[in-house]
């Protein structure tokens, strides 16, 4: 069975018709034929179901500058695991932002109205910008074809974490850090602020902030420095000689998780700005953290690389991976594998 | 007992010597009395063994701007793990590169001609530039005072893999892939170049090779892609437009490592360039791959935070974490977490 190709859209007859769009969900209905887009074009010349589009088989059709190869490679993979789907970009395909690939849920088509997934492919090689980012599903192929799913959704970060600060404790500013000594008990125990100099102890002799912590603290009036000038101003300082402009977005993140009641520590180990803890109520009975959060600002664009490895590690250590995008508000992107 | 500063050094008395030098490895005779670094009169202090030092505790010659403080806290760590140990940057220790730390084997000190480690300390926020690693252990320090170590190397890349490529072998140029139909079995099952497109079948019928594997072959005379011009131009090319100069940076690991009998296969699952098989006999018989490889230029500083989060994801996976950093020649460096 032969088709034809014009203005980037294959024909083919009425018995193409009942055979791949009536049966199995290719195209889409033309007067008693069938349209295809070229991917669906491609697959079935590779199927052999087709025999030729203009002269051409699959690896002319394929070499040929209609069919993109990497939307191919993604369409063949979710039709092999049992999915109908349909290539946007053509007429009778609806609008679906940044999608490439409309896949039904399995067992329904594109005569139904359910969407199962919204799919964007790229190279690993591209960059993706965040604000695309968070109701598509990424199929990123790698150079040796292998497809990765990462889902990106717009989670909230809220916990229940809440904890009275006292008022005033005195601290040392360090070059890269506050020392508080002899703190009340209840700023680590309870607040989870700091991290004790000795961990044996019974009691927190020194407790360590972060300037992270110490900017908040300070602003929240339960930290004093006794700087020469502006306690605040000094730890701001501080913390933008150490890592510039980063330090004021990481601030802004922490501040919006701790008003959310999540308490968020440093993610360093993991390689994230920090790691999340819902619902504090007190240090010795901590739960699993939860969250890592990667702090970047609202215009980013990503390298599915590095999302990838993002993803990888936070799966490894059963933590979600959530980006803070910060711009004039924050929003939350998380990403996940997925397995169609 | 008490100690003086003066000029970044601290001077003690006969008893002194005898109590912290001879019996623990603190500081350097001189004359009957003992001199201390900052460092280690801190932790004298700190452990109340020495008194004060002109007239300063351990909290204020801490904050004071004698004693870098994360110094002190990986010199803390050390010693609390058993070891002695001499900061550099005094005129009693010797040249040690960019080491701030010598620390002895246990059991040794400073009396001894034995080094174990030499240790640079860095803030998670800082920047190590490439050329200064390879034998150093890295000391970590993240903004809520956990260390994490990180040994570096630079190991060479080796392996015993041989296949003889057969010539002129036709392909053709996609967007980022090329395609080979109907290839030689052994250009996938001995030489490991490309992936089938169809992985299910008994014989490859289609391999895709990435622009990288291409490049090289047609380098070597193995493939023809029926170009007008010049086909290895023309995936230099596309290579090019894809990812820029790293894809020249690229080409030539992979050509070193090939030519090293190693098998670079893409490493993108693991946020790499590669993954290596140093020993490949046969595709359906591969052992573990060994290595994960991270191109980069030669001038490259790396964040401790990616770098951990490198050798943390590589461990997880059980390989070794190697950076090829490419200048007029490829040097290795390699990365891994050590427990001291």
């Amino acid at each position: 069975m032969d088709a034809t190709l014009s203005s980037g859209v294959v024909r083919a007859g009425r018995q193409a018709r009942e055979q791949f769009h009536d049966a199995r969900g290719y195209g889409d209905p033309d007067g008693e034929g069938v349209r295809f887009a070229p991917v669906e074009a491609a697959h079935l010349l590779y199927r052999d179901d087709l025999g030729a589009v203009d002269d051409m088989g699959f690896r002319a059709f394929l070499a040929s500058s209609t069919c993109p190869d990497l939307h191919f490679l993604v369409y063949k993979d979710l039709r092999d695991r049992g999915f109908y789907l349909s290539p946007t970009g053509v007429d009778w395909v609806g609008d679906h932002g940044t999608a490439d690939l409309v896949v039904y849920p399995r067992g329904k088509g594109p005569w139904d109205d359910e969407v199962a997934y919204r799919v964007r492919v790229v190279s690993e090689r591209a960059t993706v910008s965040a604000a695309d980012l968070g109701d598509v599903v990424l199929a990123v192929v790698d150079e040796e074809s292998e497809i990765t799913y990462l889902e990106t959704d717009r989670p909230d970060a809220t916990g229940s974490t809440a904890h009275d600060a006292p008022a005033a404790v005195p601290g040392s500013l360090l070059d890269d850090r506050v020392l508080v000594w002899d703190p009340p008990a209840d700023l680590y125990e309870r607040g989870f602020y700091g991290q004790p100099l000795d961990r044996d102890g019974e009691t927190v002799e020194t407790l360590q902030l972060s300037l992270v912590e110490a900017a908040y603290l300070v602003r929240h009036g339960t930290l004093t420095l006794g700087t020469d000038g502006d306690d605040g101003q000094a730890v701001l300082e501080r913390g933008r000689t150490v890592e510039g402009d980063r330090f004021d977005r990481r601030l802004r993140v922490y501040t919006v998780l701790r008003e959310a009641g999540v308490v968020p520590k440093t993610g360093y180990k993991f390689g994230a700005d920090f790691r999340t803890y819902a619902d504090v109520e007190s240090v010795s009975e901590l739960s699993h953290s939860e969250l890592l959060v990667r702090v970047v600002p609202a215009g980013h664009t990503f390298a599915p690389r590095d999302l990838a490895l993002d993803v990888r590690l936070a799966g490894g250590v059963r933590k979600r991976m959530v980006f803070a995008l910060v711009g004039e508000n924050i929003e939350w992107l998380s990403a996940e594998r997925l397995t169609p």
